[in-house]
């Protein structure tokens, strides 16, 4: 295999390293070989030279939480029961054209994603590197309450044909027992799922759910992750659910900065801080979040209030190990067209679009005081290392040559994380043009 | 062709002459030769013969209301929304199967009805005679608030994916329309549908509903179809909207023995008796009707209640023009378990399922008055005459050879119209054992 | 008793005439003696002088449809359920005190209304004249589906102790009746309720009812109403309904500019501008149309849209019989903050405040074409007219004294209206500031 | 003040003890002087002698759960919202008259039970002896989600005057707080509020809620309580929920016997019989039972089903220290018309009407294997040890003079409880013909 080299791109490395300019950076076997710059770079003469001149090279971006299947309404996930492997796919594509090399999807079915995830990975289809969570250990299917209630107008075969698909064994019922079957029942699905890694509810989803799992019970979720050799997150929302999840162990704190309608206690900020625990934060321009305050539901105003905003800027003033997570969707015309998408049609800046709604986030960081680069950290290296993936996330010799060239500098302005000039995924340069395909939800 | 000799049963012809016993009933090129007994019945030498000694031969019983697509929950009416014709099939061959040689379907998607009606007319398919009014004129397709409201769930496209194969232009919106306007509609509905009949809401399908159409826009509805050779109809649920019906010239008054929660007026009761209108009864059984009166929904209490049980006797005493009707659909297990199907899943007797619901039919008639002859003279030739279709619906010489065979005599327990030994259609014997095939909704 | 003389204002007699500068009017025993103005206006040595030098002076206005008893919401409809009679005074002294000296309240509970209409005509309490219809015949109470369905928390007793105050035997049950049984019904409302006019419902208050009564039925409503020696008006949302209405030989049209998701045909129109029928017209500003388009309720997108626009501009352009109608409450703080408030809450120029919305109307109308001063006779004599007492609305001779002094010329700006220097009704002066008293449900 | 001597009756003195024939019970100022019998029982020559011969003398009864303010249901909450104490009056007459001289109410609004206590203490009002809870802490009030939402019925205002009555600092927003915060609102609540003992939910009360405070949170709740000099209870429906509120040491488990979806878990059973800890017990007979598995709402099946039924079984077979806990209202006739009424119009032996119900909770403790003599126990002594009133509870020497005589042995069938001869609180006979007065929710 010949070796490939990137020649005159300003390299930012993903490590909070200075940029470095006039780059060479080698590429073989889908590895990078070596960085460097200079007169002095050698490049080999059989090597395929791509001129990068003008260009500024990245490491493709990561999402500490997305979701694949876009099945979030009840007509949807009915209409595709038995093909959410094609929308999974669609989103890895929508993902993959948008610069993402590596997404981790933390809700979703555990079959067609694993499945898709596998396709990818053995380069039967093209799409961002896919690692999986399944189900939110203690909550039940899409086609619930946990989500949204079609007790009135499916057939209850109907809601379990969707639900079934994300629960495995993991789903509500969980919350009846004790902590010692919790544990088993978990083990077995870290067992039997195929998923990467676990996420479990430490808070519910719904307004009304405040602590799921017993520190007892959280324990075991953890332990039980593992010793399968996973890593461990919790959905939490308020300030005792995200104390209980770190006292409990877990490795990421998924969307660990909100803490609804209590601010974040200092004791716990400084254990984040002092750690260095990672905390996948869900940030909000402050056009969004002026909108939500004098538009929004009221299940978003619990979330995205002054709470949030003062969590975010301390986390950020502390230097907290943020990472970029959008909870993101790729929504179509009929999400968008849905009644519960009121949000999606009117808001400025929505966070939740897959393939844009990363630029808001980046955005809404440096409107909180992270720095351009840490921002950019926080959207590559920093993300490989809490998920356990070290050869991943920089722009690094020995390091998977995943890459974004862009013909802007990203730390100039986010906006210019659009200006994608090319993708490469293991070394090799994606067509994005023709992601995705073929269509399935979105436009 | 040969000519088919059906020899030995009690012949009972649907136009309520009195039994031929040990009959001989030639049939040929799918229509009855002749109806004949006794030792002087000539039997051509080469006639196939098929001995029916012992058994009972009655016309193919007609309803005139069905609908032979299920799609009356959110669920299904979603997942088969491009596969309707094949729902609409199983369920002409699950009527076929129980002895119904034609039925009228009332209420469905004009495009897929037509379409399996039409492989039905060309011998493509095996299936019970279809007649199709399409939509409702006046209402919204099944998932709008005429019927289920999707409002919270579906996104507007999937509604009107589903909707717009009923509504084909004479949905609710005409309700906003002068008659005039009205009118012109309905003529373009007859003209481009495809359907055999009209049928339109005189009042309206939800319990808000009470007059849909001014007497001025049921006259033009009404010429409309006359004018294209249909026949029309109307959905009657209140004393002055069966009055007004009437007044503006309905063929067939679609359950027009209910007045919701008012009795019959006298001088309405005169003029159906004294123009003989055909008045499509829905009857309920004495223990279907008790298990209303305690459990029913305020819908139901609505239309079965002391009223209609009056309207029913005078209707019966005074030898109205009754017809046999059921709005049954071909119900599968998906239906019934729906949170909708509580009636179905808890009542005895239940009215609304197709291929069984006819022998409540015929008991609730006799509990009320009427004799068995009449009952099966009011599910045979009297639905073919108000209909239009003279050549079908009776045991006699001309008429479409529609055949059943019973093992015992239907006129001494509406019970015996289930012990089918031979359906014939159009003078052919019909495999009922490979009937549905295949089962798509029926378990 | 003292004849009073309001001597120097500019008169505009509410009739149309031109304006009468530097006025003398001799108000005797609370009618009008005489209207002079120039030299030669002779005023009695013993009167009692008002000096309205600069000012504006106008016939008490009227509206053509206000309800007095907001018990709009389902608590404060429970709250108030044995004390309606307080917060009606409220209402007819919150008209009062904003120049409305006669009020025609169009839908509430008969026995509370008529009290204190009588106590204000007995002198017993000060208010706005009042005239009240009652319940719409054929609408059930406020706590049932045509208003607010309660069914899921009020016991049912609970909402007939409030709705039976409204129904008085012409509820929703009519609409099951025969034309016959109607008649007797509302003769027997009209003979015992103590109702001043009748107003029935043509078509539905619901989005989704048509047309309530046949034609035979609405002629026979009208029929006892007139019998009763009352004038009859309907409420009517649909092209069908208000020719039904007029065919039936209503005196009224109330909100006959609505014509919901259709236009009005042309014959109606000329119906209407030849026959001079009345028309209470709902008309509402360029701000609020604006507002609705983009954020009404889906009910208030049926009657504000397109067609109502032309409409209104076409009955004006046609110079149709309009009159000033408003469907005002006297809401107070709970009303507002209700969850059914929004409109309320947000929109510009909100057109359903009493002692507020009547400029919002004004500015409507000349928006669309009438010229001010047709905008006052609509919101004087006309109502006068209409409503059958012609001794009200116009500033002549023999006329009932009821009059506004402005401190500024409304038919330079509908603003004006708010500048009230002086309310007389039937001669005296009214003391507005100690208006409302006692404060129920105004701030 | 003069001694009374009741004389001749069977006195069975709560404790477990054996019952006393022919016993001489010797009353005076109050309180128990003593108990013997046989011929040496010596009666003071001027004591008030009862002829109790033939009867069967009891403690009064007490009941470990009740709920005195009936504003279960959105109109009853709003319309008597300035008259609580009027209805907790009449409930607290109600239990007196049906035999409870003592009832501890576990949730209502602060300020008019205490008031209504103080009242009957002070011997102003008569009624059965109150200890009161207040707010269920972590609750919101009744028209909240936690009970019954009017958020689509009720102006916000609406809502609040009804639920500060009940919340008092101590509502759901606690549960968004850190546990010192928690701490401190307990505190603040248990010194300014007037309640006699806590309750705090250890699970949630709508479906959904699983453990509403972690750990942490339950002993700074139990801390606050107990340095109040306050007993401390929770309500708790899940495993894990028990578990932590015996861990946080909570004094009272109330229905303590359910834990849902799921068994009681050995060890914590183990824990409950070994510590003795009061288990306040929900009890159904069973045809309440047989009822609800058929007929049941979603909610009460998640309470009421095999796991409840075999907790019961194994706490009354070893031994447990049950309570009797009715969770009783005197529900009138407006109540149990209301839509939420279903199961106290339909079912057996509804468990929920204050006055009635403990005689089915004796059946079914019966039933499940609990002897007659415990029983009682059940009701008298061990509650007034558990709430930590030793002074009450049994007819022996020194105890407050707190009896009911029976015409019929209640250890024989525990409807004979219903035969009441006399109820005695404090040594007062009570006019219990007289109760309630006035009647102001019940029949």
């Amino acid at each position: 295999m010949t070796v490939t080299a990137i020649v005159g791109a300003t390299a930012i490395d993903g490590t909070g390293a200075s940029p470095v300019r006039d780059s060479v950076v080698l590429v073989d076997g889908g590895r990078i070989l070596s960085v460097s710059s200079g007169p002095g770079a050698g490049i080999p003469d059989d090597a395929e030279r791509i001129d990068a001149t003008g260009a500024y090279l990245i490491p493709g971006l990561m999402d500490a939480n997305v979701h694949l299947v876009a099945a979030i309404t009840p007509d949807l996930a009915l209409e595709y029961v038995d093909r959410y492997d094609e929308t999974a796919l669609e989103a890895a594509q929508v993902a993959l054209a948008a610069g993402f090399t590596t997404v981790f999807d933390t809700w979703g079915p555990a079959a067609p994603l694993t499945a898709v995830r596998d396709r990818i990975a053995r380069g039967e289809a093209v799409g961002a590197r896919m690692f999986v969570a399944g189900n939110i250990i203690g909550l039940d299917g899409p086609a619930s309450p946990d989500f949204y209630a079609t007790s009135e107008l499916f057939a209850p075969e109907t809601a379990v044909r969707i639900n079934e698909q994300w629960e495995r064994g993991v789903g509500a019922d969980l919350l009846w027992l004790t902590h010692e079957e919790i544990g088993d029942r978990v083990r077995a699905y870290a067992a039997e799922s195929g998923v990467d890694f676990l996420k479990y509810a430490a808070s519910g989803h719904a307004e009304m759910q405040f602590i799921t799992f017993s520190a007892e019970a959280q324990r075991a979720i953890v332990e039980a992750g593992h010793d399968a050799g996973m890593t461990v997150q919790a959905h939490t929302t308020t300030q005792e659910s995200l104390r209980m999840e770190i006292e409990a162990g877990a490795d990421i704190l998924q969307h660990g900065n909100i803490t609804g309608l209590g601010p974040m206690a200092d004791a716990t900020l400084d254990l984040i801080v002092d750690r260095r625990l990672p905390v996948a934060a869900l940030l909000f321009t402050d056009a969004y979040t002026a909108w939500n305050e004098a538009n929004g539901s009221s299940g978003m105003k619990i979330v995205l209030n002054e709470h949030l905003e003062r969590n975010n800027r301390r986390l950020i003033e502390r230097g907290a190990n943020l990472l970029l997570t959008t909870d993101a969707f790729a929504f179509g015309p009929r999400n968008i067209a849905h009644p519960s998408g009121k949000a999606m049609r009117e808001a400025p800046d929505v966070p939740i679009f897959l393939g844009e709604s990363h630029v808001y986030w980046f955005q809404a960081a440096i409107q909180r005081g992270m720095t351009p680069m840490d921002a950019l950290v926080a959207a590559t290296s920093r993300i490989a290392h809490a998920y356990g993936h070290p050869d991943l996330g920089s722009v690094e010799a020995g390091k998977v040559a995943d890459l974004v060239l862009l013909d802007a500098d990203p730390l100039a302005d986010p906006a210019h994380y659009r200006r994608i000039r090319a993708v490469m995924k293991e070394g090799r340069v994606i067509d994005r043009d023709a992601l995705p395909s073929p269509r399935v939800l979105t436009a």
